[in-house]
């Protein structure tokens, strides 16, 4: 077994700390985010820190970091109030990596990367039209994150735009039907393999797999 | 394409929208938490909220959900400072999986789970033996959520116990060589196939995979 306390976390090679500390915590949801500004320039990058917050109100999290070029992010979402996070799809995921470069003020990710704006009435932001699971959100609140200078944004979902038969007749996405990918550390890609879907756990019940009706 | 807004998501049946709005964001980081009381009783329960908040310094986030009996958890982390996280396995999915079954207080998830205990020195929180990365934090911020009673806990990463050779020499954990699992909605469990390494995106270069070293 491999130990590293904190002294020896601190003194690691930068861009080795980086990757591990990126990777660490496991496979990430992976999104891309989608806003448009008050001018009409949409906005696209990749993110793996959105987070399920709760379903009542239906909350997703996502991490928002000042270092990197994602303030047109921040930007677009205070002032529209509004944003999209799309599921990323393994014949086109170079693309949507590459939404992560540093583009000029002006220039849209959707359209140097290839990726198409969807827009449904109703809704500023733009979806992915190649993604086959959106989610529309409304900014319910910014937490600014004092000891690293991130900020944590929660949206209220309030837009589900799925392809057609992606959910299972209980309501849970079947993201091998929309498949859906993976992320570890900051650019090695993952497609899942079902394993099992397990029941309700409850006290001297063993565990059991559920029953797909 | 489906399309569920604001008043339909809220009329769904209470259990299909629970499943739909826990599946939406996709794969989720999969992680066991222990903990340790005051008193020396571990408790030790399965969850898919933990989020990379920054390298610099090393902090992951946690949502802990009041509605749950994860309430022992969240008076040990207040109380001693400290919790680990630690990946699930293949091999002993469904013995992490009962840990979200509501045992009385009292009684450890280590020992009715059969999950072993492992103590390092200058460490008080117990650490999950069959895993194979392990992660000690100290709590460094509480965040009371107002708009759902969740607490977002952030942690410092203090401690990096890991297998034999599962991190990469550029610092990359090797996940699919950890046989770390994932987690969709409350209790679908997936173990990733690797696609893709890619490199840093720059504007004007297109988007390649990395060279493996």
């Amino acid at each position: 077994m491999e130990r590293l306390q904190r002294d020896q976390i601190y003194q690691l090679e930068k861009q080795y700390r980086i990757s591990l500390i990126n990777s660490l915590v496991g496979y990430k949801s992976l999104n891309l985010l989608g806003t448009i500004s008050n001018e009409g320039i949409t906005n696209l990058c990749i993110i793996s820190s959105a987070f399920h917050l709760g379903a009542n109100p239906p909350l997703l999290g996502i991490v928002i970091r000042p270092e990197r070029a994602h303030n047109d992010t921040l930007t677009n979402i205070k002032s529209t109030g509004q944003y999209t996070l799309n599921n990323v799809l393994p014949d086109w995921y170079m693309q949507a990596h590459q939404t992560s470069a540093s583009y000029p003020a002006g220039v849209s990710e959707f359209d140097v990367c290839g990726l198409k704006k969807l827009y449904v009435n109703g809704f500023k932001a733009p979806f992915v039209q190649q993604s086959t699971i959106r989610i529309g959100l409304e900014l319910r609140e910014v937490i600014d994150i004092e000891i690293n200078g991130t900020t944590i944004l929660i949206g209220e979902i309030v837009q589900i735009l799925s392809d057609d038969q992606m959910i299972a007749a209980d309501g849970t996405v079947d993201h091998v039907k929309a498949k859906t990918m993976t992320v570890a550390g900051l650019d090695s890609y993952f497609l899942p393999e079902f394993v099992g879907r397990l029941a309700y756990a409850k006290p001297g019940i063993e565990t059991h797999e559920l029953k797909q009706s």
